[in-house]
């Protein structure tokens, strides 16, 4: 598999999920895993997720924004890591990139609840792995 | 939900699982994710994997056995998140335990070939989530 293949394949994957795995540095050096609602992708390069502000997953990536993020399709085997950074977005613009009908059940107050927080991943590199196979290439 | 329904549920999926996601710390302080296969659990105390001695995974445990196995059921929005160290484990007992028919395609110097490792994961605690409630639990 060459790396252009790894990457189109690896792009279908990304486009097509809805959960993803995100995994953060979690408390007293052990990895943590969440599983998110994708809510936007650019490419490989750029993942957009939200979540509460009050969240131990917030707590985490204030303090160290280094992150993977994991797709995976079990039936086909196929898996890709992201590694990269979060940034915590809270502006006007972020909150209303990702705002979708049904919010207030989780955010009461509305799309300026302080509670509503936006998760900007970009990555760095990535890992494709298929049948056997697996390509690293950088984003 | 109580910790003892969320323990009986987190048992339910750990056992009906076939893939997890096991989370390692990677190079430069970045977390990692891979998809493995479970291959046994004892509970949700010990997670049994199989891998390639040469592999990335391998060398990342070696310097650092503080991981994650997070099993996800994404249709009906459930997870679990366990916390713990990995022991890399290539005795007979480990290899005869968990050696498979068909794994000579892996392993073509047979259960004795020195590509072939064991992983015993044991978990400290755990963490189930479903429908917007998370229990945390000792283990």
């Amino acid at each position: 598999m060459e790396n252009e293949e790894a990457i189109q394949k690896a792009l279908a994957l990304a486009n097509a999920a809805e959960i993803v795995m995100l995994g953060t540095n979690g408390d007293n050096g052990y990895p943590h895993i969440k599983a998110m609602l994708k809510m936007e992708n650019e490419g490989l390069k750029t993942i957009w997720f939200s979540t509460n502000t009050s969240s131990k997953r917030i707590a985490q990536l204030k303090r160290d924004p280094k992150t993977c993020v994991y797709f995976v399709d079990f039936e086909n085997r196929m898996g890709l890591m992201l590694i990269g950074e979060v940034e915590i977005l809270q502006d006007a613009n972020a909150r209303e990139r990702l705002w979708r009908e049904g919010y207030e059940r989780y955010y009461p107050q509305g799309i300026d609840d302080p509670d509503y927080s936006v998760l900007r991943f970009t990555a760095e590199w990535g890992n494709y792995y298929h049948a056997l196979q697996n390509v690293t290439f950088s984003l």
